[in-house]
C-alpha cells in the first residue's frame, strides 16, 4: 500500500538517512508504486519486484555515484531510478515518459551505461575497476579515478550469456575490489535452461555451501544470501563486502514478481501492494495477505499468454499495460504464431524439425501452449544467441531442419556464427528475424540494422515477405526437408513482416489465424506450393512506365500508395503510370528484372525501412552506376529512400517515417524533383 | 624418427588393425612427420604435437564418420587428417597444398565442419546429437540419422570463449550421448588468463577429484586422464565413455609441443623426432633424449619472438616455416610493433592507457618483450573478443584509454558489443583492426568484410591510414586523453595498413622502426601533431581534372599507379590528368570534397580492397545518385572497384586483385570504357 515514502526520496542520501525500520516501509512503498506503474504503463515489472530490497540495500550501503553500480541488461533498474532522483517518473502518470526503461547516463550520474542486451555487466565493471586500480597504483593511492567500489548486478536469466562467463573468468584476474551481485530468481525468461541450474539449486538448498560452486570454479570468492527479499539481510551482506579488496560474488536468492497477486484487477493489485514474499530455502513465507495459491511458483506457469501477469511466469517478461488488454496481436506475435503453426503441423512426420529460441519466445508468438505441444521439437537454450546459431548449424549438418527465432538486435550476438558456422558451412538454417526494420523501440533494441548485418554476409539469403502467403511460402521453402527439389541452397533469413504489412492484411481481411494454418486450410485455394524458380525473383505487382518503385518488405504498402498517388494528376502535374516491384529478397539483385526496366523507365526508386548505408537500395544504385549502357541519357537514374545511420530511442514509427522521407508525400515529391531536372 | 608407419595408414580402420604396441610406433611416426612438416611448411605445430596420442586414440576407439568428431577451431586436426586418408599431404612436400589447415567437409567425410574460430564445437556437437536423438525417438531406435557417438574436441585456449561456456551449459540438457574431450595443455595462445585456470590446476593436481569442478558446475559428468600423451591411457578412457548415454567431459592433460626440442635446427629436430614427453601430475617425465632445460615449460617463455619455436611458447601458435626465417616483418607485425611503441612511450605518465588483446598478440606485433615491459598496461584476456570490447568500454567510461587489438575476422565475435557497449555508449575505445581487407588467408580468417562490419555501425569512426605517419596520427588522435581539444568523438577503428602500404614505404625508405617510435624521434621534423580539423577530411594527393580516383586504405598505392598510367598517352588514347584522393576514412562522406569534384570531373572511381556490397565505394555512388544536379550530363558518373560478396580460401592476393579488377590495367580499362560511352 502506498505510504508516500518514495516521493520523499530525492537521492541515495535519503535512503541512508532512514531508520532501519523505515527501510521496510520504503520497500513496501516502492513495491506498491511498481504495481501501479506496471498496470498503467507496462514494463519489466516481475524482475523489478524481485529486486526491490536488493536495490534499496545497495543504495543504503554503497555510495553511488562514487561507487559504481552496473545493472546488467538494466531492465531491472526501475527501483534504482526511483532512489536516484527519478521517483516522480514512476509516481506520476504524466511523467512516465521522463525516463527510459534502461539505465541511461544522460538521465543520471548514477547510471553507468545504456544497456539492453544481456551479460556484459561483469566485463564493463572489470573495465571500471581496472582504470581505478591503474590510477591508484600510479598515484600511490591518492587518485582513484573517481571510482570506489564497483558492483555488477546480474541475473534474471542473463548469466547464461557467453559474455557473462567470459566476464566471470576474467573477473578473478582483476585483483582488487569488484563485487558481482547475482540476482538468482530461479528464472530465465522462459524458465531456466542449462546444466548450471541444478548445481545452483543445490547451492541454494545448502545455504551456499555445496560444491561444485560455479563461481569458485571461476576462481571467485563467494557469499550467499538466502533471504534475497529481506532488506536487513541484504544490507548486512553488502556491508560485509563493501570495500573488499578482491573480486567476490554475492549470490542472492530472490522471488521474481514478489508481491504480485496473480489475476488481480488493478484495484485488487493495489490492495495487495506492499506484500513482499521473501523466499527462504524451504519455500515461500507469505508475510501478508497474499494469495497462497501462488500459481507463479509452479515450474510451468498455467496462465495463458493472453493474460498479463507480472509474477514468475515468462509472459511477464514484458508486462502489458492494462489499456492494451484485448487488443489484437502485434506483428511479432501474429506472424510468430503463424510460423509456429505451420511448423507444428509437420512435427509428427519430421523428427528433425526443431525450433530454437535463444530468448523472449513469448514476445515473438512462440506461445507457452505451442512450446508444451512441441515437446522436443522446441529448444529454449536460454539467452545464448551464439550457441543457438552454432547449435542450429549442427542440427543442419546432421540433416535436421532448424529454425532459430529471436529479435533482430539480439541476433547481433551471433554475427560470427552466422558468418562461420552457418554460412561458410552452407548450413541449412532458417532464421526468423523479428522486429527487423524501423520501429519505435528503445535504442538498444532497434531492428533498423538487420539488413546491413545479414545481407552482407556471403552466402546468406534474406527474404522480406510482404504478405502472409509469401511469408509462409518462404518458411516452407527454407525449411523444406533435405532432398526436396528446389529447396533453398543454404541458410535463409526470413524477416518477419511488420506493422504495415499486418495492417494491410487486416484491412483487406486477408488475415489468417494460427488455427487455420495448423489445420492446413490456408492451402486450399489460398496458397499454392512455393515455386522454387521464383523465390528469389523480383515480382512486378504493377507494370507501368517512366518510374519504377521497388519497395522492400515493410515499405511495400507505402510503395503501393506512392504508385497510386503518382497515377493521379495533381498540382498541375501529369499522372505517372509507375511500375511497382516487390523484390522479395535483399541479398542478390535480380539483374534480369533490373535490365528489363531500362525499357521504358528512366527513374528507379528504392524503398526500405532500415539503414541506407550498408543496406539494400544502394546496391541497386551501384548496379546501374557500374553497368551504364551507351546513350545520351547517362544511364538509369536511381534514388534511395530509407533510414539514416543513427541510433534512435523510442521515436514513434510515424515520426521516423517522416524524418526519413518514408511517406507518400515525400517520396512523390522526390520523384517529381528527380524527373524535373 | 620417421618409421614409415604413417604412409601405410589410409583410414581409421588401419589404426584399429594395429597391435597395441604398434600404436606407439604410429605416434612416433606422426610426431616426426609433424616436425618435418612444421619446419618446411609452418602451421599450428605446437598444438598438434600435443594431440598426437589423443587423436590416434580417438580413431582407435570411435568409428568415424558414423561417430562424429568435431574439432574446435580445427587447427589441431592435422593428426586427424593424417589418419583419415590424407597422410600424403603431410609426408610429401609436393602435396602440402592438398589440405587446408582446418577441417573441411569438402576434403573428407571425416571432417564435420569448416572451422577457424574458437569455442563452437560443443554447440555444433549438441546439434548433431539433437538430430540423432530426435530420429531415434521418432523411429523407436531404428534410425539414428547416421550418427553414433558425438565427440567435441576443445581446448588449447578455446575454452575461454563465451560460446564455449554457452555450449557447456546447454550440453547437460542434451540428455543422451555427447562426449566433450578437453585438451588441457595449460596454455591459451599467450599463456592462460582467467580465474578458471587455478581450479583447473587443482583438478590436475588431484587427479581430477578436487572441487570446485567447473564441468560438474555445468551439470556435466566428468573423467580425468592425467597422461594425455599416453596413447594407452587415452584408449582406455575413451573406451570407457564410448556409447555412454549422457553428456560427459573427458579432461586430458597434454603437453603442447610435446617432442619438440627448442632451438633445434631442422636436422636437430629430426634427431629428436619421436620423443614424446607425457605430462604427469608431478612434472614432465622425459622418456627420450629430449633436452631437460625445457624452456617452454616456464610460465613466461624466454625465447624472443624472432625465433620460431613450436613448443609451449605463444609465438609457436603459428609456427613459421624455416624458409621464412630472417625475412622482414609482415605488415601485421610491423605496424603492430609501431603502435605498441607509440603507446609504450606514454605509459609512464598515462596510467589509464591500456592495451587489451583478446587473442594472438604475437601475430599482431604485440611482442612478448613489449608485454613484459607494459606490465599492467597490457591485458591478455584470453580468446574473448566480446569481453574485451565490453571491458574496454568500461575502461573508457572510467576515463581510461583502452586500445583493443586483434584480427579483423575475430572481431566478428564482438559485433554486438561494438554496437551497444562501445558505440551506443559513445565509449572512447580505439580498435586496432589487423589483417583487414583482402589477403590470401583461409576462408575462416578473411578480413574482406571488416568495412561492411564496422563502418555501418552508427557512431563508429573507421580510419584507413595509408602511411606510417597517418597511422601514428590516427592512433594519437583516437587515444588522446580526455580533455585533449579535438580528440576523436567516440570510438575509432583503425585499420592497420597491409602489404601494399608497407611495400611502398619500404621502397621509399620511409619505414620507421619501433625503436624510433619509442624514442619519439619520428616526431622530429617527420610527424607534426595531428590536425583535429582534418582527421576526417579527404586529402587530395594530386589535383587534376576529368577523372578522380578515390583510393581507400590499402588500394592507395594502386590508385597512385592508376593515375600515373592515365597520365601517359597509350594505345592511341589521350593522356588523362587525373585527380588522386586519399579518403582516409570510410564512415562518413566528405561531402565538401565530393561536391568540389563536380567542378571539372565527370568520372569518380572508388577503389577498396574489401567487399563492395555493404562497403565504402557504393556510398559514394549513392551520394552522387541521390544528389544529382541539374544539367544534361546526368550527374557524376561513378564506378566502384572492389571485391565480390563471396568466401575465398587461400587464394593468393595477386589472384584476388586480378579477379576483382584491382590492377592498374583493369582499372585503366574500366575508366576508358566509362569515358568512351
Amino acid at each position: 500500500m502506498a505510504n508516500g515514502m518514495l516521493e520523499r526520496i530525492s537521492g541515495p542520501a535519503d535512503v541512508k538517512a532512514l531508520s532501519r525500520a523505515r527501510l521496510h516501509d520504503l520497500c513496501r512503498d516502492i513495491r506498491a508504486t511498481l504495481l501501479e506503474y506496471g498496470h498503467a504503463h507496462g514494463g519489466h515489472i516481475g524482475s523489478n519486484l524481485g529486486m526491490v530490497e536488493a536495490t534499496v540495500a545497495l543504495h543504503r550501503v554503497f555510495d553511488s555515484p562514487h561507487d559504481r553500480i552496473v545493472f546488467d541488461v538494466s531492465h531491472q533498474s526501475y527501483v534504482h531510478k526511483m532512489l536516484t532522483g527519478r521517483a516522480g517518473a514512476y509516481l506520476d502518470p504524466a511523467r512516465f515518459d521522463e525516463v527510459t526503461g534502461f539505465t541511461n547516463p544522460a538521465e543520471s550520474e548514477h547510471d553507468q551505461f545504456t544497456l539492453g542486451h544481456t551479460g556484459t555487466s561483469i566485463s564493463l565493471a572489470c573495465g571500471l575497476a581496472k582504470t581505478r586500480d591503474m590510477a591508484l597504483a600510479a598515484s600511490g593511492g591518492a587518485d582513484d579515478a573517481g571510482i570506489g567500489d564497483v558492483i555488477a548486478v546480474i541475473g534474471d536469466g542473463s548469466l547464461s550469456s557467453g559474455v557473462a562467463f567470459e566476464g566471470l573468468n576474467n573477473a578473478a584476474e582483476q585483483g582488487d575490489n569488484l563485487i558481482i551481485v547475482l540476482n538468482d530468481n530461479e528464472m530465465s525468461i522462459a524458465g531456466d535452461f542449462g546444466g548450471m541450474y541444478g548445481p545452483l539449486a543445490r547451492l541454494r538448498a545448502s545455504n551456499g555451501t555445496a560444491q561444485p560452486n560455479l563461481f569458485n570454479a571461476f576462481g571467485l570468492d563467494y557469499r550467499y544470501v538466502a533471504q534475497g527479499n529481506d532488506v536487513d539481510a541484504l544490507v548486512a551482506a553488502f556491508e560485509e563486502v563493501k570495500g573488499i579488496g578482491h573480486p567476490v560474488v554475492v549470490h542472492i536468492h530472490t522471488l521474481k514478481g514478489a508481491g504480485f497477486a496473480p489475476g488481480a484487477s488493478r484495484g485488487g493489485a493495489t490492495d495487495h501492494a506492499g506484500v513482499a514474499v521473501p523466499p527462504t530455502d524451504t519455500g515461500v513465507a507469505a508475510t501478508g495477505n497474499v494469495s497462497h495459491a501462488e500459481p507463479w511458483k509452479s515450474d510451468h506457469c498455467d496462465l495463458p499468454d493472453a493474460v498479463p501477469h507480472e509474477g514468475q511466469c515468462e509472459a511477464s517478461h514484458w508486462q502489458t499495460p492494462d489499456r492494451a488488454l484485448g487488443r489484437p496481436d502485434d506483428p511479432r506475435k501474429h506472424y510468430g504464431k503463424l510460423a509456429m503453426a505451420a511448423l507444428e503441423r509437420r512435427f509428427p512426420h519430421e523428427p528433425g524439425l526443431v525450433v530454437v529460441s535463444p530468448a523472449t519466445p513469448g514476445s515473438n508468438g512462440i506461445t507457452h501452449e505451442f512450446r508444451e505441444r512441441a515437446g522436443s521439437h522446441y529448444v529454449d537454450c536460454g539467452i545464448t544467441e551464439s550457441h543457438a546459431v552454432a547449435f542450429a548449424s549442427g542440427i543442419a549438418r546432421a540433416g535436421g531442419t532448424p529454425v532459430v527465432a529471436t529479435t533482430a538486435s539480439f541476433f547481433q550476438r551471433a554475427y560470427d556464427q552466422f558468418f562461420q558456422e552457418m554460412s561458410l558451412n552452407r548450413s541449412h538454417v532458417t532464421v526468423l528475424d523479428f522486429l527487423g526494420g524501423l520501429s519505435g523501440s528503445d535504442n538498444t533494441h532497434s531492428g533498423a540494422y538487420d539488413v546491413a548485418m545479414f545481407a552482407n554476409i556471403p552466402g546468406v539469403t534474406m527474404l522480406a515477405p510482404t504478405s502472409t502467403r509469401d511469408y509462409l511460402d518462404a518458411l516452407a521453402w527454407s525449411t523444406a526437408p533435405a532432398g526436396t527439389p528446389g529447396r533453398s541452397d543454404g541458410p535463409v533469413v526470413i524477416r518477419v513482416p511488420g506493422q504495415s504489412i499486418l495492417d494491410r492484411e487486416r484491412a483487406l481481411r486477408r488475415e489468417l489465424s494460427p488455427e487455420e494454418v495448423l489445420r492446413g486450410s490456408e492451402g486450399a485455394g489460398v496458397r499454392p506450393a512455393w515455386d522454387p524458380a521464383g523465390m528469389l525473383s523480383y515480382r512486378t505487382d504493377r507494370a507501368g512506365s517512366g518510374v519504377a518503385v521497388i519497395a522492400l518488405g515493410n515499405t511495400h504498402p507505402l510503395g503501393e500508395r506512392v504508385v497510386k498517388a503518382l497515377s493521379a494528376a495533381a498540382d498541375g502535374r501529369s499522372p505517372i503510370d509507375a511500375t511497382l516491384i516487390d523484390p522479395r529478397q535483399c541479398t542478390t539483385l535480380d539483374t534480369a528484372a533490373l535490365e528489363s526496366l531500362r525499357d521504358g523507365h528512366r527513374l528507379v526508386v528504392t524503398l526500405e525501412d532500415g539503414q541506407l548505408e550498408g543496406g539494400w537500395g544502394e546496391k541497386v544504385t551501384a548496379y546501374y552506376a557500374n553497368r551504364r549502357t551507351a546513350g545520351a541519357d547517362g544511364g538509369m537514374r536511381v534514388i534511395n529512400v530509407g533510414a539514416d545511420k543513427e541510433f534512435t530511442d523510442r521515436v514513434p514509427l510515424a515520426d521516423l517515417d517522416e524524418r526519413y522521407g518514408l511517406t507518400v508525400e515525400a517520396v512523390v515529391r522526390r520523384i517529381h524533383e528527380a524527373l524535373g531536372e
